[in-house]
């Protein structure tokens, strides 16, 4: 049995706390005691958002004076997935005594000429006031929006094509290894017109990078690991309500939040219309209820209302 | 043939330059053109050092007002095999063209009673005065010394004693890929009495842990690219001249500075010692040469000045 798990960035470090390194590994630590039901299984490959960690570095980068020029997203979102690798196989070593668990450093396939990229709408990096932002922006060639009283860059979030490493990843994960990978939905990247990768400034949704190699990888199951207990349908209405099963049609039938749970919803059902196999949205707590079916929302091809059976 | 090559940090990022992003991308584009000869070989591990890497992002760290305790040296090292790795497997992409790259993020076993854990010796971060020093190192309990009339932090500098990801590289590199990995030397890690896996604050020495690698991988070569020519015989004083072909033996009959050359010459030695292989340092640019044994200091069992013959 081959499993996708995704944990959200924000399991990680909360809104508030102190991003201090001891803080976001116990986060960790508990993220991974959450994970050992999944650990049972032969093959899991375990990706990662890195929106809080991300956005630390940045601040640091922009405020660091050697530099001429802050570091740009695809080489922050490398430093996030080194660091968050790394926590991630202290913690699950320790729970797996003795089985092997690697970190790949990935990059995504992100098209050259996807629309997203002449729109960048994603806040990232420090606030500003409107003089400062526009200085920066004039200095660094950045775009910059409002967001709320002050000002942000702002940085595209193009479609993820494909996982660079899809048969590195391939590779460990059938070997009996815990595989963490393609952290913050990798680091994006276009291909020129000589053939060569070059990595750009934008940020990916992880959860339809997770979509993406669970389809490529075969995967039996895509666990969408966050902190709400099921997708609410009518969210913030009266009638508001968890969905327990869907169908991908189901689904998308209805419109969630987009900026959050909407692409989760966008995950899951590429996955199941492109696998014919479940995939499911919980919380990292429910880990274990959500491979069983009875927690969570489960997507499946079956009809509403039918568990899609236990995946144990 | 299978051969590892150590690169260094600081041909990534030479003293007084600016750290920007792109002009170490710049200096990583030129290092891997000059290991184009290398990747003729089928197997082929690149590590790396991050001495410069990290020291940008320790001052970085310390300046973070969100941060109760600046990032710690393990999870700092962490980052910079992700950003360095990054760099490297996009250039090594583009010269590649098709075959794998990956950039695994490696932890380095260190003994938990190695006696150098209690001796730190390595200057670390940023510099400060006297008071602020002292004030910091009360709050983050660091060990501090005087450097020149600035104060530092200092951390140890222990010996490594095996790559936690052996199994792993050893898989990726059996299929082909180049595999970038162990970068500075590898996180260290201690093992606790419970078993876990625990990062320490230290710096690891990356030469010794590419001769760990190349040894424990059966490597055929093990190179040690740097800035220099070949290891010099009577380093400073009228009578100096570069060695060309040395056993370790007689190597070992001399001594070398113990900043820079001393632990190259140790690590070449133990390789060579451990498996009759021979090894070489000298010059980025000179990799094929040095493969061909017709450049830098050759280290092999043979006798001295007889040529361990050709590599390529």
């Amino acid at each position: 049995m081959r499993i996708v798990a995704a944990l959200g960035g924000n399991a990680l470090l909360q809104r508030g706390e102190s991003p201090d390194a001891d803080i976001q590994q116990a986060h960790v630590a508990s993220a991974v005691r959450a994970l050992t039901p999944l650990l049972r299984h032969d093959q899991v490959i375990i990706t990662h958002g890195n929106g809080p960690q991300v956005g630390v570095l940045a601040v640091e980068s922009a405020g660091d004076r050697a530099l001429s020029h802050p570091f740009p997203f695809d080489v922050l979102g490398a430093q996030t997935q080194g660091m968050i690798g790394y926590w991630l196989a202290q913690e699950l070593s320790t729970v797996l005594a003795g089985r092997q668990v690697g970190c790949l450093i990935c990059r995504t396939l992100v098209r050259a000429d996807d629309p997203a990229l002449a729109h960048p709408t994603k806040f990232v990096g420090p606030v500003y006031a409107e003089a400062t932002a526009k200085r920066l922006a004039a200095r660094h060639r950045w775009d910059i929006r409002k967001d709320g009283t002050a000002w942000r860059r702002v940085v595209p979030s193009p479609e993820p094509t494909a996982v660079v490493e899809l048969d590195l990843i391939r590779l460990l994960v059938s070997s009996g290894a815990v595989v963490i990978c393609a952290g913050g939905g990798g680091v994006p990247v276009v291909e020129g017109t000589d053939g060569a990768l070059h990595g750009i400034e934008a940020v990916l949704d992880k959860d339809l990078t997770a979509a993406l190699l669970a389809t490529a990888l075969g995967a039996d199951m895509l666990l969408l690991l966050t902190d709400v207990t099921a997708v609410i349908d009518g969210y913030g209405t009266p009638r508001a309500r968890p969905i327990r099963h869907a169908t991908p049609a189901q689904l998308r039938a209805r419109s969630f939040p987009a900026g959050s749970m909407g692409p989760k919803v966008e995950a899951v059902c590429r996955f199941v219309e492109a696998t014919s196999r479940p995939a499911a949205i919980g919380r990292l707590d429910d880990a274990a209820a959500l491979l069983d079916g009875t927690a969570g929302t489960i997507v499946s091809t079956g009809a509403r209302g039918r568990s899609p059976g236990p995946f144990r």
